[in-house]
């Protein structure tokens, strides 16, 4: 069996309308010979509504009823896929993530996929049957349904692609693949035919929202080969491919950098003057992650008579959170607390910039003849990423996508 | 343990609001020591709004997928009334149908409850939590989720009464109990406060929308003691007992009849001049009961000369294909086939009419009287149905319950 599993996101199932086309792709698929899985997401905005209703009845749903609540969003999106599917004469079934052996673990929300029991699927690939499966969900030891946090969906596709020894994972999505910077800003972006699993993983987390990082970072663990492509495309080609190891060997050997991504959605806080000394950051970001909350660049300064300053960046949605607690402990530690919110993030990203730092002084430079002030820096061996105002993040975009030379590089 | 199934309908959680009044009615009974077990149904329109969509992707959905589908309205109030339960303080907990232990078998969208393995329910309401149970569905031998059809939440929580051995099952809706007539027919009918298993599945063969019969049924086999009451009123007093055997005796002997109930949803089929010999029903009922076709009323007529009449009744949504099927039978019988729509039934219903065919002719009477035309009559122990012109029936309800005095009765 040549198996495939594709995976549909919320606005690809958003109407009636919309899976109908994805019953016409997936459809097209099956003719060709494929044994197909499909893992789909909840119609459009479903989850939204459904977490709306949750908080109409409660002021703090429970993480479990939540679940439980949630989980049918994509119960409903497989069980109607599966149906138009029967309309076009194909022998469809849809799957719960329970009933399609996927089970997990952690935290009701953010569950994690501990193990798939393929043996139905495959059963059913056998039988010449495509298996629609519920994304975002698996079943834990209790026997309730559980969902996968952010990213879930395409994390269920690619671990599923994993699993069953699929031939590739195809993430349908509304744009037709990863851009070397987001073409709604700069005009010359083009598209990416093919990018490694350490870039798309370091694109995803600094700001490419096509998918999540997550998904990518599983798929390097099991080396499943990744095929972004737009949904509402007809054509089959296009997209982008993401892959590793030999495979990516093979394809090209780039020693430019990737793309250009950004982020919006930046704060940053700063504790300034406190005492240093083994576990002072553990003292500082053990509360934070105790509460959730994610912390993304971190910087401290050079200590200076026994006192240092620690600078990190939140989203803003956890920003009062987050600076009432660093508040805290800056006060136990002498300190104090300083934040700034309407920041933003613009990253280059390659395995390009493997051994070449070049790369970061020319950003650093790009920016500063810009006169665009430099807040925070953050480097990796493949990223390089500047915390600067946020008006300026789309300028900075456009600056450095045509700097590194992504509008006139031919790199397939 | 004292245990009580509660079971409230789709328009008792139609809306967030709903769903925090049922909360505050289940606190209530929790605090006052009962241990609860609560059967939910789909919020409102919620199962009409999936089907829809159901025929929106397909012109004839599986029913399998229809199932999974329609599963998912019950799951999402369960999630909803034990979250808004946690906000009242109330540990309670939801389950899916297959999560309760519900097993169904049969065809999809009619699934009947094979068993209920009730030990993790028991194991909750040890531990003092509520029990909230998704109504309508169980889980098959193959682990999906099969719907119960009409009345299936009913169903299932008188189900759950007999299996958890409750005190009583309590069936909340839009009205406070079961009528001597429709209140909005005829302005002197009255509650009846208790009512037998019999009666009640007679009444609601008959027409009375209030519960569903399979369910009164499963009550009366398993003696479980049912309450219907109104969800929105606040006090737990009124409504209408219904139970058999020993309790009913002890309580009350009424000699008298019930109630009159009527349905407007009724179309007549006759076969005229078919040839009759042995097996000549059977020819008839088969095939419709093949096709899922709900026969209510029959009646044959003496045969003449080698033939006969065979009348019955049918809703009127299946109207058209019983008709063709009659036709075919009719024609390789040597008969024809004549129908009408626009029927309306009516019936009197007690216990108090057992061996007394005095109430028979009282209501043949009082429709001859004022000229209302019997076009069918069908009489069983506590039962009498007359078939009558759809614009005659609401006439033939006002008149019925005056001449069987049931304004003036004082019955408890």
């Amino acid at each position: 069996m040549r198996i495939i599993v594709q995976k549909y996101g919320g606005s690809s199932v958003a109407t009636a309308d919309h899976i109908k086309a994805v019953a016409d792709r997936v459809a097209r698929a099956h003719e060709s010979g494929l044994s197909l899985v499909v893992v789909v997401s909840a119609m459009g905005k479903t989850t939204d509504r459904l977490l709306r209703l949750a908080h109409e009845v409660s002021s703090e749903p429970s993480p479990r009823e939540i679940d439980q609540l949630l989980a049918t969003g994509e119960e409903q999106s497989v069980a109607l896929l599966a149906m138009a599917l029967h309309d076009r004469g194909v022998d469809a079934i849809s799957l719960t993530g329970p009933q399609a052996g996927m089970r997990a673990e952690g935290r009701y929300g953010s569950g994690v996929i501990t193990e798939i029991r393929p043996e139905r699927m495959l059963s059913l690939l056998k039988q010449g049957r495509v298996v629609i499966v519920a994304g975002f969900q698996g079943m834990n030891a209790l026997g309730d349904v559980m969902t996968l946090g952010r990213g879930g969906s395409d994390t269920t596709a690619v671990a599923l692609a994993a699993a069953l020894e699929a031939e590739r994972c195809e993430i349908y999505t509304d744009v037709d693949g990863i851009y070397t910077a987001d073409p709604r800003i700069a005009s010359g972006a083009r598209r990416i035919p093919v990018i490694s699993y350490e870039e798309m993983a370091e694109m995803a987390w600094r700001g490419a929202k096509v998918m999540h990082p997550r998904a990518v970072e599983l798929g390097a663990l099991y080396n499943v080969e990744i095929h972004v492509r737009s949904s509402f495309a007809f054509a089959e080609s296009g997209g982008t491919v993401i892959l590793g190891g030999d495979k990516l060997q093979r394809i090209e050997t780039r020693e430019t950098v990737a793309g250009i991504v950004h982020d919006l959605d930046v704060a940053r806080i700063t504790l300034s003057g406190i005492r240093t000394g083994p576990g002072t950051l553990s003292r500082i970001f053990s509360p934070l992650a105790e509460r959730g909350i994610s912390v993304d660049v971190i910087v401290e300064s050079a200590p200076k008579e026994g006192t240092s300053d620690v600078a990190f960046t939140v989203t803003r949605s956890v920003y009062p959170e987050a600076k009432e607690i660093a508040e805290e402990v800056a006060g136990s530690l002498g300190g104090a607390v300083e934040g700034e919110i309407e920041l933003g993030k613009v990253s280059v990203v390659g395995t390009g910039m493997l051994n070449r730092p070049g790369y970061a002084a020319k950003m650093f430079a790009t920016l500063a003849e810009a006169r665009i002030p430099i807040r925070m820096v953050s480097t990796s061996e493949i990223q390089v990423t500047c915390v600067i105002p946020e008006e300026k993040v789309e300028e900075a975009v456009r600056l450095l996508h045509r700097a590194f030379e992504l509008e006139e590089r031919e790199d397939v």
